[in-house]
């Protein structure tokens, strides 16, 4: 029995189709160099924006209609589980990411809320089994309860830490009996809003100690996804202490907790924190740390996470070509951290949006493909740092000069020749390769 | 023979005086708990805004007005130096800090530009004699000639990482000779406008092989002053890789230069990253990177580096607040890296502006002095965080609990007691300590 | 029977008292210049922030603890209504303000929603009388049910559009009966979230037609009070059509309705669409255009709008230097739409964040005043603008003169002599000012 | 005798075309509609950025390099002539655009300015009878001399005034002489950096007065090009009065100067006042106040002008789509206020960097033509605003119905039908025409 009555399964019709429920760009099985589509891109639909999220704002109550919509507690959780998997296999993606809060309410204690998560766990479980959607990640979800107000692993009281701990107890436990691929830690509010009354060293030494509890109680139950923190910059708090994936990396460093994480980069905290998406796909894949993307777009000229579908292609083919230059997705995948928007109220619009999203990543992935088969960047970036392959420049990559040997080099040199950048061509090519792919 | 005619030595005349030309609130012998004002604040004047910035902006060629604009060549560089001494002593700045380019002209090699260095450095050494002034640090200007059009370490050439290695190995020489008592990195030009053209790794490795190169060298002179790096966001680059405090604290890591550098903070370059002047300061303070200050401030609703002198008691109080708390500056100090506005074109405005910068420096100083003796923050924070000092808390800082017991512990508890954050009673009682003290 | 059982009344303490439920600087008998503190600042209680609010933030549920949580419907309202009485007494401000919403709750028909204002209305007329506590203005909430999803006036659907004109008309109504001194238009849907799916020319012809129709029935039935728009850039829609004071001008002008209203400025608006607080007041100012104010302050590194108290003296001072200049309001005062933080949930910190708001500003009253009275800034321009009161200054501003006898006038002249800003040294003299009133 | 060696006239070839030196969609006599492409995009080259800039930023001298560098004076003045008509032809653009301070170098006195401006003029009034070549506008620089460092029509000092007034005479008989189309008022120095030491009231008032003198002054010799005023936020003032276009609406319909000026717009300025390029657009259309354009496009995560050539389809697109619906330019057009990055310094950037922007224009107009075509957004608008076309909607638009029989019609409805706003939807459109056009 539907849920989505009013369409079925979402198909491949090409770029001249006029179907707004069908693909124009995302052919899952099509080949793009070494694997198919659906194996470059991962695709995920989170479960809160799409099931559980309702559309209320700041200034406004929720406006979403939804077939679900007349069911309340455990019925409603577990409406929404059909909804979800029907719209899995209708839309066709091959993963799903959840917090423990979106899939079932709370009880009055931690033990009553989790016999509600396991009885939708199981219930999840059997369906995953009978789709073969399969589970990208979980995540504790430590924001949207009070007791969170100043913090999680962060907060002024140890027994909010204690309940956090136990959260991500239950996450771990659940990511391995659903055999999740990854899981997640966001810090919404680790974090501050005045100095004025926080100690930031006892707060980054307490969120160090619960990740490496994590960490060993991972080892212990044998779950060996991997673990992702993802980063943001404020909102809700003023100031979150995984601030960008440099101040994450800091972190990790500090604490020794380098070859236990990954970053989860979503593209609106990217923006947030002022950097392009790119840039913190770039930082981290240089860096080893990329482990998989929170696919979504923000508005720079506002200042809060939208976290619209990802339409830009621009975007998406400069993320696509980071992840290929990675040699593409281990565990990590793009899950469609995305909302529609509040005046987007009808179901359909749940299709639309996530059509959108999947086909302006199949375009990105095919353009990003084309430049690095063709070695456009690559070709550049050779002559541009050309000089650091031979003579002087060797030396300085290999470590066998120092500033004497340097000044003895430089001291009467007249003239140094320095190329162009070339920023407006590359401009023009990147169009070109958009329109053209 | 006196260079500014009009302006006598600025003495301490209290809370009370209208003379323009005298200090509200510093009066450097006065003692603040442990030490004389001077000896905490250790003021220093920026040589490149107060002798050599002439006013120009990106619409609008040179305003300012100075007793040296007659002069050019090195009969400027010298005119200036005279200027500089008798501006340090009629303010009574116990410090300095200058660029190389900023004192010497350039020649049409490096030798010759290094022997124009030589010259001045030489005359600014006997005035060091003479006045008692000290050089807080100096630095080497790799971003104003064209040949740093792409970067300095950074850049894609090969013969500009040397040019730009002869000019610090230069700068720590003068360092050594001058007893500064650090030694400065601003990367202006290290980072990228695109990353279309840019391999980020390549370029940070060379960065470091540049830092490790200049800490072997300073090792090797015997030169002991603390190397420091100066992050920024962004300007003139788009993007800078020394982004943020926390930022080059990744780096440091990563590149195993921690032991070797602290962090210079300037105020409007934290606002520029999105931060609170107070964030990096105290992200520095617990990390032990907090080195040296420069003291402006910048307008958080225009997106450039105003450069402002600081006056905002605020941003002085709370900076202030984390400098005692750090015990007080060890080499570094508080340089006015900042500039007479455009309009303040006249040599007065040079004594008025910093004279408001040293008066509200000094006010915060004390302000903060009284809050950290009256433990007002202190005495909020132990009852804040008094669960981790017992019982679970207390295990959770020692090490010695897991996920397991504390889902034991918290599992069947019906109620977690929080405690109000109180920032808007925090905000009045700052308040009334920036105005009672 | 006290509702705010652990808070007495207010009481004015003084600058060195350190009762933290006493006024420091807020006197409201105390003379300043021609009036009493309390006349001059016309403080008014905004009844969303405080009884209403819940402390919910776009990734947490509400956290305030309020004596009124275990009612619900009618009882909730009425029960809030006590306690808001208590509150403007206890803290002894002349003002309140309330939007329609607040204070009621909605029935299933607009008729019933209607019955369920006039209960409270009446209750809240008699509490009115006992206490004197006045209304300084109410307005229709036009944003948080979902039929406003698209705007209110501005709506694509005609029915929304007369919904909205219907509470309009019984908000008017209300102000009337209530003796409202302004009523107030906010228009926080009114805009769009894209321009793909915006027909702007038609919304903004509805938008004067609404404002009309209002104008017309507040004539009809004879309310006297001053009707206000206030202006917002964004949040919620991307882009709202009263974007600041200028935007608004420009519309109240092509659509003739520059005779009927009047502005009501929101600090944290100012800053959210790049505007200093006090720019908006002045240009408001000039242009016989500012009627009142939402008192409160925003986060600048931040871009939503935080809604704080107001604590900032700088601030504070400048926007009471705006108010005095303009003799003083007539119908208008200082609203406190503010907020106390999600972490400050104790009924204590709405009189802690109040009385920090009062004093603050009642300390930038004195310090403005005393600006005003020391003719600090007017003898500055009176200087700055010298040349407009003689020779050619002043045939351009009468007008006797024009492009050609203005270059006959300059084409030989050699220099031109300007005179310096002196921004550094005002910021001196404003420091002085506050510190030393 | 070419200046421009390596570079030949460059010609359409075509979307697969690899050559970087033609162009992908620029196909002038191609027909788009009702006109040929360069009829609807009247591309301009600005003479300052092109042919005066030098690469220099705040942190660095200049980077370009050009066959003109050996010249100085007035012979650099000529050759840059000689140049600027090359680059056109070369290129194939119809019109161009300058400062009076761009084409020739200022004298002691505004006499002498004057005349070797009037040699330049000469020339360049001849090189434009040759080549066809027109001026889309001319203006005059009133921000680069320090005369202006205060302001010009909004100056303290009443010479500045005069000084200003008359290069502004002269640029308005220099329109007239060259058969400009338009003439341009950029305010960069009229607003203010503190409001402490600026007369608001006074300024805006001169500002008005300098208006009315050009309107007057323009009708007296018969220059019947459009005035245009280009408004900016701010750089390099902290505050420029024609913040945004709705601003400049304000201060014209105000000043009674509505009749007499239109608006260019400059896509870097929208987005630095908080909007969108096309909500500039919009807002100059419905307004009938869209005279020209500045196409160029800025980065959002940085706060200043960058001024880059518009390569953005999207933005290029949604442009032209405004620009269309108007019924194209009349007086305006697309002049390039764009300059080639710092690190593009050689020549053949200048070419890329034209040819990037025109292509990008070019296929940004074929988009739009096509979605207007189809009436895509159209059929959109007219089903969401279709309740305005009846019943009460009708009577609404029409002016025939009031507050109360608006009320009495929606007293007692249960429910208003809203109909999704279909944002994801939309972009998907956008995108599948943006590549399939
Ligand atoms: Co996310
Ligand atoms: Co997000
Ligand atoms: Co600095
Ligand atoms: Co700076
Ligand atoms: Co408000
Ligand atoms: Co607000
Ligand atoms: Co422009
Ligand atoms: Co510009």
């Amino acid at each position: 029995m539907s849920i989505f009555k009013t369409v079925g399964p979402i198909h491949y019709e090409g770029s001249q189709s006029d179907n707004p429920l069908a693909f124009k760009h995302y052919n899952p099985d099509e080949t793009v160099g070494d694997r198919k589509m659906k194996d470059h891109l991962r695709f995920a639909v989170a479960y809160w924006h799409t099931f559980t999220g309702d559309g209320s704002d700041p200034f406004g109550r929720g406006t979403m209609r939804r077939p679900w919509d007349r069911y309340s507690g455990m019925d409603l959780a577990k409406k929404r589980v059909e909804a979800a998997f029907e719209f899995f296999e209708k839309l066709g993606v091959p993963f799903f990411c959840f917090h423990d809060r979106d899939i079932a309410p709370e009880g009055d204690t931690l033990r009553e809320t989790n016999r509600n998560l396991d009885e939708i766990v199981d219930m999840i479980q059997s369906f995953m089994k009978t789709t073969g959607v399969r589970l990208l990640w979980n995540t504790a979800q430590l924001f949207h309860h009070p007791r969170y107000v100043h913090g999680a692993a962060t907060a002024g009281n140890a027994d909010v830490f204690a309940y956090a701990a136990a959260q991500v107890k239950k996450g771990l436990e659940t990511a391995k009996e659903l055999g999740g691929e990854n899981y997640v830690f966001w810090g919404g509010r680790e974090g501050y809003d005045t100095l004025l009354n926080t100690d930031m060293a006892l707060e980054l030494d307490n969120l160090a100690r619960f990740y490496h509890m994590a960490v060993d109680y991972a080892k212990e139950i044998g779950f060996d996804g991997q673990l992702l923190i993802e980063p943001k910059p404020q909102e809700p708090t003023k100031h979150q202490y995984d601030y960008d994936v440099a101040n994450t990396h800091a972190f990790l460093q500090k604490y020794d907790l380098l070859d236990h994480f990954k970053i989860n980069i979503e593209a609106n905290h990217a923006t947030l924190a002022g950097h392009e998406f790119q840039h913190e796909l770039r930082y981290a894949r240089i860096h080893d740390l990329l482990g998989s993307v929170d696919a979504n777009q923000g508005d720079t000229l506002v200042g809060w996470d939208t976290d619209e579908f990802p339409t830009n292609l621009y975007s998406t083919t400069l993320a696509m070509y980071e992840i290929l230059k990675m040699g593409g997705f281990r565990s990590g995948g793009l899950n469609f951290d995305a909302k529609v928007r509040r005046g987007s109220f009808e179901p359909e619009d749940l299709f639309y949006a996530h059509i959108a999203g999947m086909d302006s990543f199949a375009r990105g992935l095919k353009v990003a493909y084309r430049l690095i088969e063709d070695r456009v960047l690559d070709r550049f970036m050779e002559e541009k740092y050309n000089s650091f392959t031979q003579g002087i420049g060797r030396d300085i990559r290999s470590g066998q000069t120092d500033l004497k040997e340097l000044e003895a080099y430089i001291l009467d040199k007249k003239e140094i020749q320095s190329r162009s950048g070339r920023q407006e061509y590359l401009h023009s090519v990147l169009n070109q390769y958009l329109l053209n792919v």
